[in-house]
């Protein structure tokens, strides 16, 4: 049996432990790491590493069968975080049992392309992952949470700011009951203020209809169309106090010419959006990605 | 004999008259235009148009077969004058002969990979174009230059500005004696002054290191990995005075990962730098661009 | 007012004829066409011209805004009818007023991706068209298509011979009762007998997940698996007798890598599945489509 | 200091140590890799593993800074030639020391896009390679390796089965001569005989212009014409015995549309096929392939 098995199988197929963990580069991280696994009998599916040049710093990710090991999962962890100690100032590490499926909120507004995707991705078993609530600043949506049988609040976003803000109280408490490991924003038009930015801090993921950092802030087709660019795109990006300049998980782009104006941009950017959004979201649930400073790590 | 065959038939290939028209759109322009060929016997194989629905200007671009008309090209170019007169002001049109091969001269550095890639088309006569010179501001490329059998200049340029103007002063007297279709700058790391901007418009080719307008200036990829973006990019535009910011003629990108330093960079976006200008040049050398404010339309 | 604008605007965004024409080439088609259009008034919104230079064979497709021409469509028709005569011998063309929405029936088996992607473009608008049926031969998909709003028939499939002849007929029935103009194989995993390939020619449209000719017939995934490779991909085309063996439409790849087993090519593929699919259907929904031997010209 | 940095710097910009093994999978084989390099103080800037489910072979890449160890170069594969005897039955493991550069021979025919692009590349030292030679069977790209100061020899192929083995003979004299660790078929138009594949088995690198499985054999864009397809692509292959059917290294493709002769094709495909050429070369070079069965692990 090795311990380092590429088979390269989704937590959705079988029950594993997902083991994460960035430190300070030092010697011999990975031979504790490895020698740790194997003397639980631990049958590692995937295992990726990269030390980041510039800050010194390690990241790995280790896909390990959970019915492999000779230990409960419990035991396992308080292993784990014994010799975690040793790994130095700062580090963060997680182990998830993928037994354990992720919650999910998702926020929306008016354009459902995004939301009718990840649901019917949902629907077939896609995601390690359940949604718990769908709230919408509009009514419109909610057919298509219901017919996914997911419960939809309309939280309505008045104009001025003392309303605005009470109606982001009222969101975050409809999503904070959830403890979500995921706050989607699918389209969702409202800007977040700081301070729940920071309260989901790597945990909101937002879809920005641009190539980001082409075309920041409002209607970045217009922008485009404006600039003459032949290509336009989308980036599924953490959300941060600074408006769409969170650390990018992943981005696409494709292929537009002269004769398409703002509005057919749109309707040819909606199949980016939400493939972008699709895939950075699944990359995020399956704890593939890591943030250092204003970048991440994929491990895909 | 149709007078509308999109056989696609480079201008390399055969003798053709590319006949471009940009004007305000009137009724029965097509109308005009093509009886006009067709009464001249004139087989058309290829038609493009275009009417920008904001400023309700009309763009067409016709390559029609030389051997297929009853009059001289002379004669058929001064028929057409007449014509055109009706078009409307400021109407813009040409009719380039393609037995008149273009002229280019390219503008280098240090960087070879752009120059090497265009003189092997050029070699292998993909182009309806002839290169008349290579100027650099080092002695780096010499050699590409002279294995082609183009004439190379040296032209350094110092640091301080006004030993740099009659840099770029003797840039403009080398380049204007062979009266150009194409000024080409293949990584020229030199920013043009506004007035030779002026005195190229539109015939100014530059290729940027990114994909615009993200990373305008200095060190793209630097700003790229900085940014921590997931895909990196080429654009091909041509040069104005506003730096990095001239009507855009071709777009492309590539995906890296976060392992890719700026260096990894480096070497992978030189295939997107210059398979960007190579589509580019020869949409620009074929007569297939037009630009209108700060977009272009792309007959390809 | 021109007679060639290209807006783009989409036939669903305001009503159009979209005349269709191909015809073998002869001398002043485009210039009779053009008349018959300015002379009725016409705001052509699209235009494109090509010529098959093997065939000798011309096609044309122009968009016309309804509102612009001074006869009824009914007139208009039966004028083009006229002139249509001179256009040669085998000369095919339609002329499709857009105030009438296209149907559709979707056939379906137990994969659900593309008919959910689908019914949600019908949803928001993006087609002219209707769905009347959807039909499969298993039940699991009878929820999105109620989720829809759109009738569900279950037709099993016995696998004996004379019961699976019965069965298509049952299909057949079910399907010709709406007249579509279109009849999709939506990853329908049946194979269409030859007499109603012929009966649907130029109607029926299918997926096929790979990047044909390569891997026809079942499970391309595992062929390509075996293979090697280093792309999977999406064929959009018409059903015709010969297995996927039909009119291409439209193709599309993604990118895998050796850790990829059929399993996950089968997740991956899924979104090159319902991308590819949903542009070639668009395509033929727009009349963009015309066939001739064994290719199609696409005026995208 | 980390055994595992994957700062992914170039063999061509320090002297590393490449340790690449396939082996049959059993217990420990990462943590006995890992624990060999760690007590020789190697610092590892590159790790991979993979683990082929079907065969249950596994696969790994390291990368070694040299300057790290505290073993001469020969004593550290000495002793890792010991601890190999450990992984199993036919165990493949090589260690290559980057101050030694790869050298690789390339045949040409006619068409000289690919020697162009590759012998640039060498110039601006992309590649850990010297060109010992390049051989063709018509003197067309003499000039081009003259002009890199590459020796060029001249070996015409007569029609006749006999004339012809005798050039092939020629030919692997000529190639033989230098040990190659790559012999590049870059466009050369003969089939290699059984033989060569077998001597060259894992060097002897082709590029194929078609997306294979797609239109093996001759003339694939007039196969690919022919079927109408709408994207055309490239293939980077090693060769062996069954044309066109080895183990593939890359692939890409390019769109086309129905306007694209054959001539078009050839003329566009040949970006494709110089830069899948190319990346497909990088990989191998940098020993990233490892084959198994008819398919590739690329360690990229």
């Amino acid at each position: 049996m090795s311990n380092t098995q590429n088979s390269h199988t989704s937590p959705v197929a079988e029950r594993q432990l997902v083991l994460t963990l960035g430190c300070p580069d030092t010697t011999g991280i990975v031979a504790r790491l490895s020698s740790f696994i194997a003397q639980h009998g631990g049958w590692i599916t995937e295992a990726d590493y990269f030390t980041d040049p510039d800050s010194g710093w390690f990241f790995t990710r280790q896909a390990v069968r959970a019915e492999s090991l000779d230990t409960p999962v419990e035991e396992f962890r308080a292993e784990f975080d014994e010799i975690a100690t040793g790994f130095g100032p700062g580090a963060r590490w997680r182990i998830w049992d993928t037994a354990r499926r992720k919650r999910a909120v998702i926020l929306v507004s008016k354009e459902g392309h995004c939301l009718h995707d990840l649901l019917g991705r949902v629907d077939q078993n896609d995601y390690p992952m359940d949604v718990a609530a769908v709230i919408g600043n509009h009514e419109d949506l909610r057919v298509i949470a219901e017919n996914h049988n997911v419960p939809f609040h309309h939280v309505p976003f008045p104009k001025d700011a003392v309303g605005k803000r009470a109606s982001f109280d009222r969101v975050a408490e409809l999503v904070n009951e959830h403890e979500p490991d995921a706050v989607v924003l699918a389209r969702f038009m409202q800007i977040l203020p700081p301070d729940l930015c920071e309260m989901w801090e790597g945990r909101a993921i937002n879809i920005h209809h641009s190539f980001l950092p082409s075309f920041m802030g409002a209607r970045p087709y217009h922008q485009a169309y404006k600039r003459g660019v032949k290509l336009i795109g989308a980036t599924c990006h953490y959300a941060t106090s600074a408006l769409d300049d969170g650390p990018i998980i992943e981005q696409d782009v494709i292929r537009i010419t002269h004769k398409d104006t703002p509005a057919d941009m749109q309707r040819l950017g909606r199949d980016a959006e939400k493939i972008v959004l699709a895939r950075g979201l699944r990359f995020h649930l399956e704890d593939r990605v890591q943030v250092y400073g204003n970048r991440t790590v994929v491990f895909d």
